[in-house]
């Protein structure tokens, strides 16, 4: 299986611009089976009002992105995980979509909303889903979601093999530091595909990654290039969670002592 | 506040002589408030035999290990964090313990058993505790433990702003690479004190390392020396839990879409 990250800069505001530069893009990208695309890519993400977010933004069933997507995936029997500025029923939410060559197939809403997207976004009210393909079990996580593991756990519980992780990072560093150890311990691969670019004060930082279950990065993007990086993976070593051959990572876990990790937030937190 | 780890050799089955090499690394230590000692350091690692562990396994109220401890921290008016084989009603814990100048404060029961620790220890029975200090708040994990981001999680959770961390690695840079992202996902001080040297077919990797809340690496140990490495570092660090101005990493987080992380195991999970 390739899997990969198409790593370039949306144009904020200009959907057609965006469909362009993405055309132009694939137009460069070898064999492939699943490309992740970055966070919002279909509106660009520094939004100067709450109208610039609702206008840019498109519902899954009636957007002419989602269409450029699902007619690519059908002529490139592939399957793409990208960034969605999505409108359902009045608001907004910061989105990843999955669809394939058979069309959309499911939608993720991020659940860590990062600094000003608390004011344009709903968060995230659809858990954490995974989808069974022909791939094998993909997740899918946005941007500021690196900084919960919890997030990450969840997804490989549910038998994630692949984690899309599109991405407007800014905070430099530090995401592409921890996802390699979200990768090493739920031995998953991850594909996080960061864009590039500024959009006024925000400068973004590129470094697209793909990991392994083993905690290393198997292909890593340079700062500022608009590029499609690939990797051939066996998703059979992201389905044995021996980390050792008495060590399960998932059987070896103590569920009944991670007092307050889940379900109402713990008493005694100090937080 | 002064941290630091003791990277040395414990002596496997010789507590004496284990205890005369300690005396000689602390002879080395300037200043100090709290130092953390590896994995079974009163006992050494690879047991040949069930016997073995036992005969080096103490009671924590009557050991010799724990009373030179104590004496130590009552001389220099510190604290040490240590692991300590644990003998108590008839079986055996990969324990560490915390001392302060008076006297024992508490005690960890290592969760999660690697490898052949499974033929001689029990699985931790006491949770995952924090302590209460005049240094601030302490948790303890031991090793292996660095694998379950949920550990890491409870403990920052239950206001833990230093986590030590006593471990005799094999595996080579696995450990060190998760340690710092645990430090900055849950903006805590972290010291992993692991030892060095070999016995039988294991060889121990060294490398200790003290990571903070940015989760960088402010001092790192040697792979093969015995050494005290320090940091001074301001706790109020740890107990900051925004990222960002608007971005606090505990109240961010979204704990009712944590499905099957804590409590039973996830009935839906693939592990």
């Amino acid at each position: 299986m390739i899997i990969g990250y198409g790593q370039f800069e949306p144009a904020l505001g200009r959907r057609e611009e965006t469909l362009l530069r993405l055309e132009g893009l694939l137009a460069t990208a070898g064999d492939l089976d699943l490309l992740v695309l970055p966070e919002l890519c279909n509106s660009g993400y520094h939004f100067s009002s709450a109208e610039m977010a609702w206008e840019t933004s498109e519902e899954i069933g009636r957007s002419a992105f989602v269409d450029f997507l699902v007619e690519t995936c059908r002529q490139r029997n592939m399957f793409i995980a990208s960034g969605f500025n999505e409108r359902d029923k009045g608001v907004l939410y910061n989105s990843a979509i999955l669809v394939g060559p058979g069309g959309a197939i499911g939608t993720y809403r991020k659940l860590h909303l990062f600094m000003n997207e608390k004011d344009f976004f709903q968060p995230g009210n659809l858990g954490l889903p995974v989808f069974e393909t022909d791939l094998g079990t993909i997740g899918l996580l946005v941007c500021f979601d690196w900084v919960f593991p919890e997030a990450w756990r969840v997804l490989a519980l549910k038998g994630a093999e692949v984690i899309c992780h599109p991405s407007n990072l800014v905070l430099v560093g530090l995401a592409q530091q921890a996802v390699p150890v979200h990768a090493l311990t739920n031995r998953v691969f991850i594909v996080t595909c960061n864009r590039i670019g500024r959009e006024g004060d925000l400068h973004f930082t590129g470094n697209s990654l793909i990991a392994g279950p083993d905690g290393k990065v198997i292909r890593r993007a340079s700062t500022e290039g608009a590029e499609i990086g690939t990797a051939t993976v066996d998703p059979e070593l992201a389905r044995n969670k021996l980390i050792t051959p008495r060590n399960h990572i998932f059987r070896d876990r103590r569920p009944e002592a991670y007092d307050g990790l889940a379900g109402r937030p713990a008493a005694a937190t100090k937080a």
